[in-house]
C-alpha cells in the first residue's frame, strides 16, 4: 500500500509561493458557504510519526479562517475519559454543523499502537475497527464530512526526522520507539487504512517527505472534498432508505406485543408495602457497592403518558443516595446539540464509573415521538435503530448496565389518569394539551414501541415491558429488576 | 450560632400529610412562573453529616417538577477538575437562568474539612471564604437566586444516626470521623456561615432532628425566597451603580495611557528574522517543558481591527506543537451560554494543566465592545472590571500564566491596513462593514481601554501594550513576553 507514496513527490518554492494565496483565498471561500451549511467538516490527521502532522495542523489553522476551525489533539487521556467508552473523549468534541473539527491523532492512534505493541490481538484490532467504521457511518449518515489523512515517511526518512527532533528539544516525550518498530507500525496502520476506507470516509494517503508537496496536497484535497460535498444537494445526501415489512391493514395483523401484555397484573397493599422496603434496602446497599467497584448503571423510562414513570424513578432515587445518581429528564434539544448529531446530547451525560444515570425519555425519543410526529425524516428514524443499538453496545463493553423499561397502561386506564391529574391541584402541570394530542395517536405509538423493542430489545440491553395499570406492581418489577441486574454483576 | 437550632421543633404526621399538598402545588407554580424568569435558582444543601441531606435533596427531587431541576452532588473530585482553578467544577454545573440547580456539597464542603483536620490554617479558611463571597456576589449581582439551607444536628443525636447508618450499609463511605471531630466542625462551620452569610446569599440554618420538621421548613423557605425573588422587578434587581470619574470635555483631559504609547517602534527586517527565531526555538522547548511539569498559560490577545492580532497569534502557534495549544476565537454565544454569567463560557475552556490557550478577542468584550455598543447596561459591564480581577486571580492562584496584550495601531494605519485588506482577495473576508463601524467610534474605544487597563492590569496579570504599526516589532515582542514569563517560571 505505501509503495504509492514513497514517490519523492515534491513541490519547488516558487510553485509553492504561486500557488498558496489561490488556495488560501478559495479554502476561506468554501468556508464562508460552510458556515451556512448543514453539516460539519471532520478533518482527520494521522499517519506515522515525524511526518510532521503537528506541522500540517498548524499550517491549515494559518489558512483557513481560524473562527470556524476547532483543532483537538487526542494524546493523553483524562481519568473522566478513562472512566467512560472509548469514545466520549471523541464525541465531546466533534465539531457542529457549519464548523471544521481537525481532529489530531483521533479514534485510530490507539487501536494501531496497541496492536503494534501486543498489547490487542489482530482480531481485537478488527472489532476494534469494525466500531470505527460504525462511528464514521453515523457520522456521515448524519450528513458529516469526514476527511482523513494519512502522512507517510519511508523508513529511512524517519529515522533521520526522529533524531533530529530528539536532538532539537529535549523535553519532547521519546519517539524512538516508533522508528524502530517502523515495519510493525506500517503492518498494523495499513490493516486500519484498508478496513475503513469506504465511500463516505475515505483515506487520502499523502506522501510527506517534501513538506510543501504535502501541505499543497492536503490544501487541495480538502478544498476538492468540501466543494464536491457543497455541490450535492440535501435531497441526495439523505437518500439511505429504510425497508419495512408491511403488514396487510387487517386488525389481527397489526397485533402488537404490547397486546400481549397482562397490564391487569397486581399486588396487594401489604405486599407492595413489604417489597418495597425490601426492594429499596437492598438497592441503596447495592448502588454503594456499585460505587466503590465502579460499575455505572443506565436506567432508560419510556412509556405511555400518565404510564408512572415519575413515580417509579422517584422509588429508585428514594432509595438511593443523592451523590450517586443523576435523573435526566429529556427536553428540547439546545442549539449547541441541535448543530450535533441526535446522540450527541446523550454521550455528552454519559456517567462516570460508579454512577447511575436515569433518563426520564431518552434517545429512543427519534423512533417514537420523532418518527410519529415527523420531527425525523424515514430514512433518519429508520437508520436510528442501528445507530442505537451500536451506541448501547458501546455502554455495555465498557461495564455498564443498561435497563430499559417501557411503561405499559391500557387507553382506558390513561384516560382515568389524565382525568384525575385534573382534579388535583398538584399534578394538573403534569397534563397539557400535548398529552390529550399524543392520545388520539395511540396506534401510531403502538406500532412505533413494537418496531422499537423488534429491533432494539438486544441481549446486551434488553427492553422491558412493564405492565403499568396497577403502580404497585409497576413499581416493584422495576425495582426487582434493577436489583438483580445489579446483583448479577457485583 | 447553633443552639438558635437544637431546640427540639417538631412537625406531627397530621400536618405534615395535611400541608404537603399546599406546598408541592405551591412549588410547581412558582417553578412554571420561573421558568420564563431571567434568573437561575442555586439550592445549596450543606450542614452537618447525618442531618440527611440526600434525604433532603431525594425530598425536592419529588417534590419538584425534576424536568427543570438538576442536583450535581461536589464530593470525589476528578483529575480533570484538580487540574483546574477549585472553582472550575462548580462552574460547569451552575444552572442556566429559567432552571434550578440543587448543590449537594458546593463549595462550601471543602474549606471547612480541610480546617476542621489542620490543612488549612484560620487565615487560609478566611481567605478561601473571600472567594466564595466574590463568586456568590458575582452569581447574585447577574441575577442568581442562591439559597443556603445549613441542616444542624446536636453532638449526640449526629452520634446516634452515623452509628444507624453505619449499621445498615456496610458499603457506605466511613464516617466515623464527623462523629468525633463535632466541636472543631461546628466551629469552623459557624465561622464559614458567618463569614459569608450576605445580604444577596444569606443562609438558612436548619434542625434537622426532625425529618418532617426539616423538609417542610426547607420547603416554605424556598417557596418564600422564590416568590419575593420573583416579585422583585428586574429593574431594582440590576440596581448596583458605577460611579465613575467624569473628566472635563477638553482634549487635554481626554488624554489615554494609548497616546502616551509610541506606535511607531520597529525593527528591521534581518534583525527580526533572526529574533523570530530565536525566539520560536525557545518557545518551542519551554511548552514542552510547560507540558512536562504541569504549567498553563493562557494568552488573550485584545486590540483594534487589523491590529494584527491573529498574525501574532500565528507566531506562537507556528512554533508550538498543536498537541500542546488551544486557540478560541471568541465568536457569538450559544444559547446555553447566554442562559449562565458571561464568564461561564470562560470558565468552560480553561485548559488543563500544562497547556496552553491562546484567546482571540477574550472576556474583556464584556468591557469593550459590550461597553461602546451598549450591549451590557452600565451596571453589567461597571462591575465586569471586578469580576474578571477575580476570574483571572483564580487562574493564577492555580498557577496558570495569564498574559494580556492589547495590539495597539494608530488610527491612520488601520485605515491603510483596511484598504490593504480590500485588495487582497484571501484577506477580504477580514473586513467587514462592522470594522469600518468599529472605527467610527474610535474615541469610544480608547475611553475603554483605558478604564480596562486602569481596573484590570494587575500585579498578578498585568496588560502588555503592544505598539503594533510595524508587524514585525509587535510580534516580537509578544513573543519575548511569553518566553519570560514560562522561563521565570520553570
Amino acid at each position: 500500500m505505501f509503495e504509492a507514496v514513497e514517490l519523492d513527490r515534491k513541490v519547488s518554492k516558487e510553485t509553492f509561493k504561486a500557488k498558496v494565496p489561490e488556495l488560501r483565498t478559495e479554502l476561506l471561500e468554501l468556508q464562508g458557504l460552510l458556515a451556512e451549511a448543514d453539516f460539519p467538516v471532520m478533518i482527520i490527521v494521522s499517519g506515522v510519526e515525524g511526518a510532521g502532522k503537528s506541522e500540517v495542523v498548524n499550517q491549515l489553522n494559518e489558512w483557513l479562517d481560524t473562527r470556524d476551525v476547532e483543532t483537538h489533539a487526542f494524546w493523553d487521556e483524562t481519568d473522566e475519559e478513562r472512566e467512560r467508552p472509548h469514545f466520549w473523549r471523541f464525541w465531546r468534541k466533534l465539531p457542529g454543523r457549519g464548523r471544521i473539527g481537525i481532529l489530531f491523532g483521533s479514534w485510530y492512534t490507539q487501536p494501531i499502537i496497541d496492536n503494534v505493541f501486543g498489547n490487542t490481538s489482530d482480531s481485537e484490532l478488527n472489532v476494534q475497527l469494525n466500531h470505527i467504521s460504525e462511528l464514521e457511518q453515523t457520522l456521515s449518515h448524519d450528513g458529516a464530512l469526514i476527511i482523513k489523512f494519512w502522512f507517510h515517511l519511508d523508513n529511512k526518512t524517519q529515522k533521520q526526522r526522529l533524531e533530529a527532533k530528539l536532538k532539537k528539544n529535549k523535553h519532547r516525550p521519546a519517539v524512538a520507539k516508533f522508528s524502530k518498530h517502523y515495519d510493525a507500525f506500517a503492518r498494523t496502520s495499513a490493516r486500519a487504512i484498508r478496513m475503513t476506507d469506504s465511500g463516505h470516509s475515505p483515506w487520502y494517503l499523502i506522501e510527506a517527505k517534501d513538506k510543501r508537496y504535502r501541505d499543497m496536497t492536503t490544501a487541495t484535497t480538502l478544498i476538492s472534498a468540501i466543494r464536491q460535498k457543497l455541490a450535492t444537494s440535501a435531497d441526495r445526501r439523505h437518500s439511505s432508505y429504510v425497508h419495512d415489512a408491511m403488514a396487510p391493514e387487517e386488525e389481527s395483523a397489526r397485533v402488537t406485543i404490547l397486546d400481549h401484555l397482562d397490564v391487569e397484573q397486581s399486588l396487594s397493599s401489604a405486599d407492595y408495602k413489604k417489597q418495597l422496603n425490601d426492594y429499596q434496602s437492598r438497592l441503596q446497599e447495592l448502588t454503594w457497592a456499585a460505587r466503590n467497584k465502579g460499575l455505572s448503571c443506565i436506567n432508560v423510562f419510556e412509556g405511555w403518558d400518565a404510564a408512572g414513570k415519575g413515580g417509579v424513578i422517584r422509588r429508585i432515587t428514594g432509595a438511593t443516595d443523592a451523590r450517586l445518581y443523576r435523573v435526566i429528564s429529556v427536553a428540547a434539544p439546545t442549539d449547541e446539540e441541535l448543530a450535533h448529531h441526535y446522540l450527541w446530547r446523550f454521550w455528552r451525560q454519559i456517567p462516570r464509573s460508579g454512577y447511575m444515570t436515569i433518563y426520564d425519555r431518552s434517545w429512543y425519543g427519534r423512533v417514537l415521538v420523532e418518527r410519529v410526529e415527523g420531527f425525523a425524516r424515514q430514512d433518519e428514524w429508520g437508520r436510528a435503530y442501528q445507530e442505537i443499538n451500536d451506541f448501547e453496545e458501546r455502554l455495555v463493553e465498557r461495564g455498564i448496565v443498561v435497563n430499559k423499561f417501557w411503561m405499559h397502561i391500557s387507553q382506558d386506564e390513561q384516560l382515568r389518569r389524565f382525568k384525575e391529574r385534573e382534579k388535583v391541584p398538584w399534578k394538573q402541570y403534569k397534563i397539557t394539551d400535548e398529552d390529550w394530542r399524543n392520545r388520539d395517536r395511540w396506534d401510531d405509538y403502538k406500532a412505533a414501541v413494537n418496531d422499537m423493542v423488534a429491533r432494539t430489545s438486544t441481549s446486551f440491553a434488553p427492553w422491558q415491558l412493564v405492565p403499568a395499570n396497577d403502580k404497585r406492581f409497576a413499581r416493584i418489577q422495576v425495582l426487582k429488576t434493577v436489583c438483580e441486574r445489579y446483583e448479577k454483576l457485583l
